[in-house]
């Protein structure tokens, strides 16, 4: 395909169905194929590849493992203007300063952007090949220029690499960092921790680990501990568990 | 080597080299080159390999891209424990929710806590291998879980690009979100603007492009253009010029 054929998306879709993915110049079909892998994982499916040096390629295929809805909708382009085709905003990502660039943009802030666009049209984020990036004639015909914040001393990131951390970013960006939630447990009340404490204490006293007339700190000590941890109600039985267990024991009942 | 032999860090080394990367059953050697590779990226230099199946290995070396130093300091174990040993914190990564786990954090949230608790000691994240992850058994000797947010129909991240992720978060944590500069260009000042304008609106109107009793928005439009592009001075000065050149053409000069 030569023309840029996106449909024009309803605006109640995710903005991320208008960010397309472009790879310039890819050298390694395995790139491509672990970049659609990052694309997926973060809710991308948009890609474009401008003269890619093999596409399709098994290669590719092995490497997106199972995300191959990406690669066979992947358009393939001549130029990187008509991979641009139908954009309002591109972002073209480098790893290194470059003269003319007015403007650099970490990629955590170049992906709010890139979201804010695409609540009006289709947006564009650009990868240059794996040995030396975008060109300086590339880069200007993007809107502006991001790059991933990493060691001064080795910032050579994979290609897939760089796209999973920039996906990953414009999935926050679209999603907010919200995780999948983990199983509730109930939290322990203040009256049920006020009465494990006072356990502990007689428990304690009983042992004849705590001396009553010279407590010291080993209270508050447990205190601040069960505070810090935020009990919740079951644990709070099993401590109570404990505790009535070796108030049996101190009562004479020695059975395991 | 068996027992952790990390040296006590001075306070004043980045934080980042309290913080090892420990990858569990490691399947694929290549992972192993490529995660070590995402490491160097983002400054971690720690990494500690518990029962691996092939390492050292060609294919890690190739996929390590120049990060040998990581490959080389890498220390192999063979329990988890072993991995942990010596450290204050550890953050368990897992993509899928497990029925145990009271707390899961984003990823970014946990590489504040990380970087928090690296000032103090030791801190781990620990990755588990490709086709499963960590057990609920080894999340569990993990102070905490983590995750990488991902969508939630393909969140089959590869391991290395986890790597990547949480070494980006890892990184913008310790350094903040700032990047290389770029080149500082002069900004316009008020009066070069006004004067622009000014000089816009005279050639404007001997075009008769502009009819001064009658301007509609056209002055309003170009201002507003302008200031959102936040010119520089040489931008004022290559369109004084364009300004000054029709200015000739309009009196009579002709030359190209």
């Amino acid at each position: 395909m030569i023309a840029s054929n996106a449909a024009p998306a309803s605006r109640d879709s995710s903005p991320l169905d208008r960010i397309r993915i472009v790879l310039v110049s890819t050298s390694h079909p395995g790139n491509i194929g672990s970049a659609a892998r990052a694309m997926l994982t973060m809710a991308l499916s948009q890609m474009v590849l401008v003269a890619p040096r093999r596409f399709p390629d098994p290669e590719a295929d092995a490497l997106s493992a199972g995300a191959t809805t990406v690669l066979e909708r992947a358009r393939v382009v001549a130029t990187l203007d008509e991979a641009l085709a139908g954009t309002v905003y591109s972002i073209g990502l480098s790893a290194r300063p470059r003269a003319f660039a007015g403007q650099v943009m970490p990629i955590r802030e170049a992906a709010g952007v890139a979201l804010s666009r695409a609540r009006q049209g289709e947006v564009a984020l650009v990868f240059g090949g794996e040995m030396s990036g975008l060109s300086n004639d590339e880069l200007a015909r993007c809107s502006t220029v991001a790059t991933i914040p990493a060691n001064a001393g080795y910032a050579s990131l994979n290609l897939a690499a760089a796209v999973q951390v920039a996906a990953y970013e414009l999935f926050v960006a679209a999603n907010g960092g919200g995780v999948w939630r983990a199983p509730r447990f109930a939290g322990a009340t203040h009256d049920e921790i006020e009465a494990l404490h006072a356990h502990a204490a007689r428990t304690l006293t009983a042992l004849r680990f705590l001396d009553p007339r010279l407590p010291r700190r080993l209270l508050p000590r447990l205190r601040r501990l069960f505070a810090r941890a935020g009990l919740e109600r079951e644990e709070v039985n099993i401590l109570r568990g404990v505790l009535a267990r070796v108030d049996e024991v101190l009562d004479g009942d020695t059975r395991r």
